[in-house]
């Protein structure tokens, strides 16, 4: 088959954003304990400029949005390979899968340039780029692919899919069934393995047989470690950002409430309310809070907001209380993603990174590990309470091929995306290793 | 007024329990990997024999429970005070309250040998006895009190209340307001220097002007600081384990879910439930949830669970998938909570918590505990993420006559109750300080 690889503008500015679009600082300015410089709308709803989502007229109206991409709405940057059925690992086929991806650079001639670049629960495939029609939130690994930055697109050819089950454009739950109708409750479970065979899949499609580097942080390391252990003779590089070699009980516990606060939300409809004009967004948004204060630490989110009062609110005051500066803020998360996420795949994505073990069915984690071929590189954050950092130990210390790095953040799991600066160093040294 | 002061048996078997009554291993066996040993019988609310509510036949039958202890319930063996009006810190009065309190030992003639125990948020009078009528935990700091034990009732007069606003006798959403309806979301926001006033006039009721020592974790070190600043000439020693001077943004933060959690639930009912036939389980299992992750430690669920599954059970399966251990053991702890304990109790608490800063209208937090004139015994959990120890080292720091104490434990915060051996060495250590 033939694709067309269209290059897209690789100069981005380099905002400093945190994981999956959201901005590190989020307009809620500079550390701070001053109300004002807390939040100094005292709305926050309305400061969210990084999310304005610009529909040309010439698109369809949304009917209820539920943060999921759907055919009409403006592609962005996305191009779409159909590549047919998957066989998912626990039975059972779901055909006729979609999947959207991006791309900057070109193929080289050899076909050794590929960089595949996975991402995080709820980012998609806008790895790099402006927020705006089709997308939105700017890219959410913004200086990461740039000319003369770590990922050179006049050198590499990157790709970045949305993962199978995601809400941006690859099939998932929101996506036609084979009977027209939303997927919705039908949505079959995925695992992380299935997750790659899909992208396997479309790599094949576009005629890519091997992969110079894989990269990924959190859910995005959990494939970037999956595609290494699978497809040992087709990765040269593995590069696995704040991840693990499998889920651990502490990170299955914190899923549990996340997916229980959608699940009993009663607008999720047992997952089948895309006909509907509610959408489970209390439960998404209870379940993002929860996500998001693990993704921080203790220390960043007291320096920067202590007891602050929300400006011009009263926390100290019953039922229709005022809130808390911390709880503004989370509140704001929490609506930016029912914004732009779709419920059923926070509920599919969960539960596949539960089932990342990379070595279920192989012998254990060192017996799976022990066949990557791959130069690795394995980067924790130094305050990362999601993902710590002995879980990357524990993965350098079984990779045959391993250089461990480290990130030095204030701000937890989410420094694999906010600290761009020393990110872009490790993911450009992993990628000069080895070369010719 | 005249006060029989009723001396329980003192002699308790020692049994290890965690958090407010939950028993440290749940039953859910030695730390273990194996399916077998996390959850032998497979059903989780088959197996919570601690909480076993025994009615006699005489108590009138209860509608719905709600797990608020209520007029008609066995007394066990709480005592009643009716403390009158209680004047409000942020406004208004909440009229007649009443305080439920268990004692241990005998007050002596001096009257200088007043030992005051502090529950934390889902704890209650029951600090020492079994489980029985009334009771439906056992006591929740279990070896404490005891002949010959850290706090020996035959030398000390031991009295533990239950805070106002909870839900164990003491005044709370689910009493009578004065129009014989339950409060529900008529009850008024109280901080935690309100429930320190009510145990003020509670002392006051009994005829005690002077605490000999003051004693309580978590939540229950809020009061036990609050009455070492309010009462500086009251209190001779205050212990305040795994707390803090003032809630953190992180720890509001944790609350905040927690709270919507139980508010989003269509069974709150706007906190109105009393008189339907349906209660907020779901939220308040939800907020149960999430707070016991943040009571434990990462490194300790992994040992425990891992990624065993529930026995019998498949966690890899969409929809009505099984459950890993880990699922399994966090909706044992939202069942029992659900079984024992009121939502609007929660939130007021909760939110109680959050109004929690000694420094207050008082010049600030150094300001406030500059004035505090007890022999304080400050301690932390060096494993806990909720009360990180740099909050009891600013707590230490900043007051006059204080010592530092550690807990060493695997699990986190709940250490303060599961490691009773060293509890009960540092408590008893802060008592013999100071004597004549």
């Amino acid at each position: 088959m033939t694709v067309t690889h269209r290059k897209q503008s690789t100069r981005v500015s380099p905002a400093r954003h945190a994981a999956d679009g959201s901005p590190a600082r989020d307009g809620f300015g500079p550390a701070t304990r001053t109300p004002s410089g807390v939040d100094p709308s005292g709305a926050p709803s309305g400061r969210a400029g990084a999310e304005a989502h610009v529909d040309g007229p010439a698109d369809p109206p949304r009917r209820v949005s539920d943060g999921a991409w759907r055919e009409g709405d403006p592609v962005g940057g996305r191009q779409f390979v159909h590549i047919g059925d998957v066989e998912l690992e626990r039975g059972g086929v779901l055909p006729d899968v979609r999947i959207a991806y991006e791309t900057w650079g070109r193929l080289n001639e050899a076909g050794d340039n590929v960089v595949l670049v996975e991402h995080a629960l709820t980012g998609d495939s806008h790895v790099v780029g402006e927020a705006g029609p089709g997308h939105a939130s700017p890219g959410w690994w913004n200086s990461l692919v740039a000319s003369g930055g770590p990922v050179d697109p006049d050198e590499w050819f990157v790709i970045a899919s949305n993962v199978l089950g995601g809400c941006q454009g690859s099939t998932g739950p929101s996506s036609p069934a084979p009977d027209g109708q939303p997927w919705g409750s039908r949505f079959p479970y995925v695992t992380v393995r299935d997750q790659v065979a899909a992208e396997r899949l479309l790599l094949d499609r576009l005629g890519i047989a091997r992969v110079a580097a894989v990269v990924g942080g959190s859910m995005g390391g959990m494939r970037a470690i999956e595609w290494a252990v699978t497809h040992p003779d087709d990765v040269d590089r593995c590069i696995v950002l704040a991840s693990t070699p499998s889920a651990t009980a502490d990170q299955i516990a914190w899923c549990q409430p996340q997916l229980l606060a959608i699940r009993q939300d009663p607008d999720f409809a047992g997952g089948d309310y895309y006909a509907g004009d509610r959408r489970p967004d209390a439960g998404l948004g209870l379940a993002r809070r929860i996500a998001h204060i693990t993704y921080r630490t203790e220390s960043e989110l007291d320096e920067r907001f202590g007891r602050a009062a929300q400006l011009g609110e009263d926390p100290l005051r019953a039922g229709d209380r005022g809130r808390f500066a911390v709880e503004s803020y989370l509140d704001h998360h929490a609506g930016k993603l029912a914004r732009r996420f779709d419920a059923n795949s926070y509920v599919v994505l969960t539960e596949a990174m539960n089932s990342h073990d990379v070595g279920r069915d192989r012998g254990g984690v060192q017996q799976a590990l022990s066949r990557v071929r791959a130069d690795c590189t394995v980067v924790s954050v130094d305050t990362d309470r999601l993902y710590p950092p002995r879980l990357s130990d524990d993965l350098h210390a079984a990779l045959p091929v391993s250089r461990r790095a480290h990130i030095v953040s204030d701000f937890g799991h989410d420094g694999f995306l906010i600290e761009e600066d020393q990110v872009g160093r490790i993911i450009r040294d992993a990628l000069e290793r080895g070369r010719g």
